[in-house]
């Protein structure tokens, strides 16, 4: 048997391995977007079937030998090459999966089916204690999955290395620490904003026909895309060019820009390599560079001037400075995926604190909807109401992602270092998004940082895109800026 | 191991496969009626490795074993009984599924997916030969699987045995002759309609809410199903509780009774005992069956007089008579889906010889389209004018679904036969149907058909519903009616 042979002998284990997780994820959209409730407990059990034989089939042993005896051929190759990346992460993934048992998984997916129809009946009464027992059992088992894996310093930092591969619990500390002793300052200083939220006068049919024009002229592409409507928008996809974005049902601003967000992680997984596809490699590096992306488009595209003007005469009798206005209404908030650029990270920060605490055992699940509240009040100075616009307004910990919101926040640091490198890069960039020309941008981040995929960890990917690791300094300059504007 | 523990590890096992098939259908249902065009050669690489494992999973020696050891067990309990169903369709499907090799399975469901698109291609150009070498490959692939599959007298009734468990050939060749014989000096002798077609005058848009208005009161809640468009209407199920049926895009009264037609289909999986759900008995009993369903609500429901009035009432400002005479207009056409109730069997019972003689070799593909066109010339007397109204107005011979079509006839067959059946036994129903009251129909069916899922063959199943099996006079007094009374 040669290398070559063995090479293409796990490239089509991993192919299989792929089709069978794209096939879940097919599921899930449709759970989110389109299944009849009737549907949901015969498919939490095709979930956790699906789940646990792709889990089944990534940890057999023979994937195990074929990667051992690839070591040499590894070697021999570049780093940055395709195949040396497969093996490299092929590896780094099977390690982690092969010390959980695939009957863990399986109950894990069932338990986020599960807990998410929780948390959907819990928004509906309002009230985090029909979420509790959910939480509670989605922790247990997220506990048992920590304890499958090495004995870190701490036990979060499993869960960083699933999101942001090469970074720590600690790493992540150090820069949430900064971000947050700059922000506080600034953030309880703030003075509630004069003007009320721009509203556009648009019905929920003309926003949905905005949006899609909007989206038309940022390139995404009906012949690889589609555009439904769910509780929560998220992006996922299923292929390079089968990229499947979800907004709001309600119309206005909001919607506008929760499709910005959306399209750059769409974006994102449509500008991997096509030769990476149907492999582990063909998707973003990391939830931060997939944040990264998503927020560059929606806070560093969108709510630019140059943008605003574009969209201003896109959506017809808007004035550009109140639509810029609007788009930058700097306010104390509760709603996380409301907040503006300033107090988002804010926002992020206390949840991580708090996720935290849940998975050290720190904070019991029955204290979290007042400690939910009383972190509000520390870092916002705000009264949470009730609990829909607390802690249940995320669907994360209903769905065992668990250790995903650090992304959000190095997302937003990324997003504005990359942003900064890319107009240094693009001395006309302003003046081609004013104009709506939208494709010299996407080009650069598909050069710098889409095509990759998930060939290079979180800092390898960093390093190529900006030449170096998170730095709060470009996102904080962000901030300055549009609170002396403003 | 006690016989109770081998069954329910028999019946977890098939709880996985049955999960696996229903992954597939969602993908295929997302296929029709979601994906953007991009993402067809991922999926049909999804669709290729999930069926590969849901058959490589049905088809393991422990399996097999399990079936062999409760042979015993299975002798004791009562034939109708749920548990002996599950294990007797099991080792039958078991036993036919392990003659055919994984890699064929998986590449008959690709070819199926390629074939699709060929077809669809086909169909813009208006030009069979663009489909051909599709279906070269495909029959090609169908004569694989015959070969793995016992000799039996005839080849096609491999593909029957498949649709029609316990039917061959030669049986359904007996009904169509007797069907054929008495309807063809019938049809040959009908003169064109003097009525043009009736319009409804409602726009795309109306037509839609009017078959959403329609199908919410025969029953079919958006609790357990959903309705989306495609280029050719169908149901699929992905449990007992949750069915999707597909529509025209286009409005109008074919889509009115297209609708019927697949929520007759849905109603049936909707209706199977819930006792059965992820097993492979939750699903209709045959073809056939399934076919009675539809065809009993589109054309004994639907084209009856006290339907019509109802539906008249509904739609508003409708003539009860003209939709009458415009739902019941015979007339020889070309397309077998918009086919009268009068017309409809022969343009089945041509296809059925066609496929009969592609699948023997008899019938070279080049050859197809001119014998098509010769066939209906022969039996209805029309010139095909395109393929678009001939050869490829289906698109069962593109995605590997040779055998299904004696089905539709003997499905036409079959609802009369219960149609005749369900009238003597509820004295009401026609003041009940014209009232908009179709639960009593509903009950009926579900008790007398539905419940049984797939517990029983084709003639068992028969003979639980109407107490015997095939037999053309029902049907032929409705065709000599509906001929009398136009």
């Amino acid at each position: 048997v040669t290398d070559e042979q063995r090479f293409a002998e796990l490239r089509s284990r991993l192919q299989e391995v792929d089709d069978l997780r794209k096939a879940t994820w097919v599921l899930h959209w449709d759970l989110e977007t389109m299944m009849p409730p009737g549907g949901a407990e015969v498919r939490a059990e095709q979930l956790g079937t699906l789940a646990g034989i792709a889990h089944e089939r990534f940890t057999v042993d023979e994937l195990g030998e074929l990667l051992e005896a690839l070591r040499g051929y590894e070697g021999e190759l570049d780093y940055d090459s395709d195949e040396a990346s497969l093996i490299r992460v092929a590896r780094r993934e099977y390690e982690r999966a092969r010390r959980v048992p695939a009957e863990l998984r399986a109950e894990m997916v069932r338990a986020g089916s599960h807990g998410k129809q929780a948390w959907l009946r819990a928004r509906e009464a309002n009230d985090y204690a029909v979420f509790r027992p959910a939480l509670e059992r989605n922790l247990e088992l997220q506990g048992q999955y920590i304890e499958c894996l090495d004995g870190t310093a701490d036990p979060y930092d499993v869960l960083v290395a699933e999101y942001e591969p090469g970074l720590t619990t600690a790493d992540i500390a150090a820069v949430f620490e900064e971000l947050r002793d700059q922000l506080t300052p600034l953030v309880t200083a703030l003075e509630p904003p004069e003007e009320p939220p721009l509203d556009l006068g648009l019905s929920d049919r003309e926003s949905r026909a905005a949006v899609d024009r909007v989206l038309a002229r940022l390139g995404f592409d009906r012949d690889w895309g589609r555009v439904d409507t769910s509780v929560h928008p998220f992006m996922i996809n299923f292929g390079t060019r089968d990229v499947r974005l979800t907004i709001y049902k309600e119309g206005g601003l909001r919607t506008v820009y929760a499709a910005l967000h959306e399209f750059g992680h769409g974006l994102y997984e449509r500008g991997v390599d096509p030769a990476l596809e149907r492999t582990l490699l063909a998707q973003g590096a990391s939830g931060a560079l997939h944040e990264s992306q998503s927020l560059l488009w929606e806070n560093l595209v969108g709510r630019g001037r140059p943008f605003c003007d574009w969209l201003a005469r896109e959506l017809g009798g808007v004035d550009p400075q109140a639509l810029y206005r609007g788009a930058n209404r700097i306010e104390r908030s509760l709603i996380r995926v409301d907040a503006d650029p300033v107090t988002y990270s804010l926002h992020v920060i206390f949840r991580f604190e708090l996720e935290h605490e849940l998975v050290s055992g720190a904070l019991a699940p029955a204290d979290l909807s007042e400690a939910w509240n009383s972190r509000v009040a520390d870092y916002l100075g705000l009264a949470v109401p009730d609990d829909l616009r607390g802690v249940l307004q995320d669907m994360h910990w209903s769905d065992m992602l668990m250790g995903y919101f650090p992304s959000y926040a190095l997302g937003h640091v990324a997003s504005a270092q990359i942003w900064e490198r890319a107009s240094a890069d693009l001395p006309q960039l302003d003046e081609e998004l004013a104009r709506g020309e939208f494709r010299p941008l996407a080009e650069w981040l598909r050069e710098r940082v889409h095509r990759h995929g998930q060939k290079f960890t979180t800092p390898e990917t960093m390093e190529r895109a900006v030449g170096g690791g998170f730095d709060p300094e470009p996102l904080l300059r962000v901030v300055r800026s549009k609170l002396n504007s403003s």
